[in-house]
């Protein structure tokens, strides 16, 4: 089973039924397929070679699903690119990847032309609504009809052949590719179905970047069942909405700030969203209270929290909250990220590999077919990482007697404090329980007295006030005294990843810093 | 990823869940689990060596479930019996399979004491429910109950390994066994659970014979997903409808044959069969009639086919009766068995192996990693069944431009009348819908004009009446006069497989005998 079974099925099975809803577009999955044949012919036309990279920016786009079948039917390897990184940082990842090719939108002109000049092995660009200019850039539609279709693969793919290379930011040094494998995807295009249920009556609405695994695997799930793929350009609570209602999408997943923006979104309930039956979310916890009140405005929806890594393809574990969790017995499980999925083993082990007891914090650990092969052309941090095909995923987690995990926080979110541990997680679910606020990050800082102290950024609701001392007078109902942030920041915003995590690296690192020119050393 | 792994997994994830129903037993999966080690324990101390054969003959109960998954941890290759075979076709498969082991459960102890003395390889039986008789017949709870557990499998079985032995009647001929591995249970496991969406709220019923794959690929996929386990000794329409509303049973698997007996039920209304989601039915096409019956005794209930054979493991395609099927432009559909699964291919061939035109007949073929290793010590059936990984179904069916597969016939079942081709579904279906109809089964006898003579053998409601003449007359509206049975013999009742599949190759044979026996010659 390859990626391109997943379209040859769907063009075999239902040639004629809605593949794609992009704008004012509608293609069936005969229109797919055809055009994605005339995509690798133009592709390979180009001279993209099997076994090569083919770098993609884009916003969310039918032409994203295209390149990503056309690329592999070449034979080429995906780079899928982070619209929101900045000019050095896309080129020195088409630099690492040695791509020749990339296919871009109009959008993203500005970006490539201020990154174009650092490239070193770019051949060949395919610009989406874009005009010819000179011989560097192409029209991504009319090379593709003016192509000869390429009708059979020009690669003998084989299942542990690296087919997708996914870079990720890391929380320190340079971005490192994630190499997965043609067995790595369909293994987790899979477990998307048994996890989720999906069948031929499922519409997808393409809603968080789809250069993000988070949405990514969809393209070949969603297309093996014989789905429909609905495209956002770019999230907005309305827009969101509105797709939902237009299309009656089905299944969608977003990340928790996603959903928070839909929470506070004044007209949700003048949106028809009865047709949805599932929204996940995952990339990061969900305050519990920002779950109740999503629970509230989609009263009629199964909720589920997927946890998993982009070296795991990405799924590891779920949770779907059942009523016994929201309203009966289980309460507790509210705050957990769930359960390993039939397909992948999950554990929470400490620093000597052994399972942890019930409530104690260890590392969790993943194995499966969906188990990354590796990062691209580094093998020490590879190795550091995956042992005995187990990827260790740096989040520390405690889990109950029935493989309940619960996350506690991310390694490096840790907070030594008086010799105390704070998990931040904690300390953030207390504070996002105040109606004043709106988003919240809680970090360690250097403090002289503590070591570290725990400090907490915090974005108000517009419109609300709140100081400090009303805060941790809130929080002191809910958390013990030692993990009160003794210190608060109030901030128009928080910076945020390209999937719309909260990047608390970047919170931390300023703190860091100026601590560092401070005290003339390292912390 | 084993069988082991599924119940390893559910007594990890839901210790304390109900994992089994059986008359007034309740086991949890921890106890399920428990009683697993014990009795591959006492298995083990029997003799039972890893790759040895062990038979099993009972009707429906949890211990069936037990052997299978200790059976497996002993790392021995499990054989199910069917328990309407004769005593001499009992021992002819214990003996081909060279079975050192045997468990049976006390209902069939006169069978083992009619074929015990034809045996050769039998080393130990163990009784359920039994009383210890000598040295020869060992009690299994007693034993269990005595045993040391055994923590860790005694084999380390790798994918390609058989697992499993399942002995198919077939038309012709010795039983053959179809050898399943690690690898072809699992696939079918997973597609299962993809096709059917199990998860850990589904309560299964064992309603069809657990020696029938038919039934016994819910053994593992259930476990897996961590739902519950029903058990129904033998099927009647009044114990299943009683489970059903017991237990509230979410999914089943019936054949026609069973289906048919609930639609016949004056008392179906009284049960309350709410908690029903999904009615699958298999191993013979079900007339469109019977089927719409069955539609209005369960009007909340989808309503799926599957086809598939031992030697897929089983499943290969499935028919969900949407509303545009059933009630809508698509009721062509109805006489359909389904599209392929995700996961397997299914392609309906000419006699060179060549894909056929859209509405024209050939024979049903599959590949998959769900396709059986072969055929247990028979090189050469087993290579002119699979031929480069395709298993050949010998059924023979029209495909339409949507890869909906509509079977024919069996390709055995093919009337030849007058150099007329008749499929005898087709003549089946016409006779059914006739009101007075209880069941009906079509075949060519010998005649000595027009080669062969489409006969029906029919039986009618308690009560009714009909006429051969009637019948034709009733025919003549729906089917060309060729396909008209020129000859009707009524019966109390039909001869039927242990699954419940009426036996057409019985009811044939006794036509082709006489024949024989009046002109001298073989057919």
């Amino acid at each position: 089973m390859l990626i391109q079974d997943t379209l040859e099925r769907a063009r075999r099975l239902y040639p004629q039924k809605q593949a794609v809803i992009d704008g004012d577009r509608r293609f069936s999955y005969a229109e797919l397929g055809a055009r994605v044949d005339r995509l690798a012919g133009a592709l390979a036309a180009s001279g993209l070679q099997p076994g090569a990279r083919i770098g993609v920016l884009m916003q969310n786009r039918c032409e994203y699903t295209e390149t990503y079948f056309a690329a592999e039917r070449v034979g080429a390897v995906l780079v899928p690119l982070n619209q929101r990184l900045a000019p050095l940082e896309l080129a020195f990842i088409l630099n690492d990847a040695q791509a020749t090719h990339l296919v871009i939108d109009a959008v993203h002109l500005p970006l490539y032309q201020a990154f174009c000049g650092e490239t070193t092995t770019l051949q060949s660009v395919l610009v989406v609504d874009g005009e010819r200019d000179g011989d560097a850039l192409s029209s991504y539609e009319s090379e593709l009809s003016a192509s000869d279709p390429l009708a059979a693969p020009l690669r003998d793919w084989q299942p542990d052949d690296v087919v997708q290379l996914y870079y990720t930011s890391g929380t320190t040094g340079r971005p490192k590719g994630v190499m997965l494998t043609q067995a790595n995807v369909i293994a987790n295009a899979l477990n998307g179905i048994m996890v989720m249920h999906f069948d031929d009556r499922d519409i997808w609405v393409h809603g968080t970047p789809m250069f993000h695994l988070a949405d990514a695997w969809s393209s070949w799930t969603i297309t093996w069942v014989g789905g429909t793929h609905v495209y956002l350009r770019e999230f907005t609570p309305v827009g969101y909405l509105r797709a939902l209602a237009e299309h009656r999408v089905t299944v969608s997943l977003l990340v928790p700030t996603m959903i928070n923006g839909i929470v506070n979104e004044p007209s949700a309930p003048d949106f028809d969203t009865s047709a949805l039956r599932l929204l996940t979310f995952g990339a990061s916890p969900m305050p519990v209270d920002r779950l109740r009140a999503a629970m509230s405005v989609f009263p009629h929806v199964t909720f589920m929290q997927l946890y998993g890594m982009t070296e795991t393809a990405p799924f590891a574990t779920a949770l779907r909250y059942d009523d016994d969790i929201v309203n009966g017995p289980h309460g507790r499980r509210l705050a957990s990220c769930g359960r390993e999925i039939a397909g992948v083993s999950v554990r929470v082990v400490d620093e000597s590999g052994r399972d942890v007891m019930p409530g104690d914090v260890g590392e969790i650990v993943m194995r499966g077919p969906n188990v990354m092969k590796g990062y691209w052309q580094q093998p020490e941090v590879t190795s550091d990482t995956l042992r005995d095909g187990w990827v260790h995923s740096g989040d520390m987690a405690t889990v109950d007697g029935e493989g309940y995990i619960f996350i506690v926080d991310r390694r490096k979110d840790m907070i030594i404090t008086g010799g105390e541990n704070v998990y931040s997680t904690e300390v953030e679910d207390a504070i996002y329980q105040h109606p004043a606020v709106l988003e919240a990050a809680v970090i360690g800082v250097p403090d002289p007295y503590w070591g570290e102290r725990v400090h907490g950024v915090v974005v108000l609701k517009e419109g609300a006030q709140l100081t400090a001392d009303e805060l941790a007078t809130f929080c002191r109902r809910s958390i013990a005294g030692y993990k009160i942030p003794r210190s608060v920041e109030f901030v128009p915003d928080l910076p945020k990843t390209g999937s719309g995590k909260i990047q608390k690296a970047a919170i931390r690192e300023r703190y860091w810093r100026e601590h560092e020119a401070a005290t003339g050393r390292r912390v």
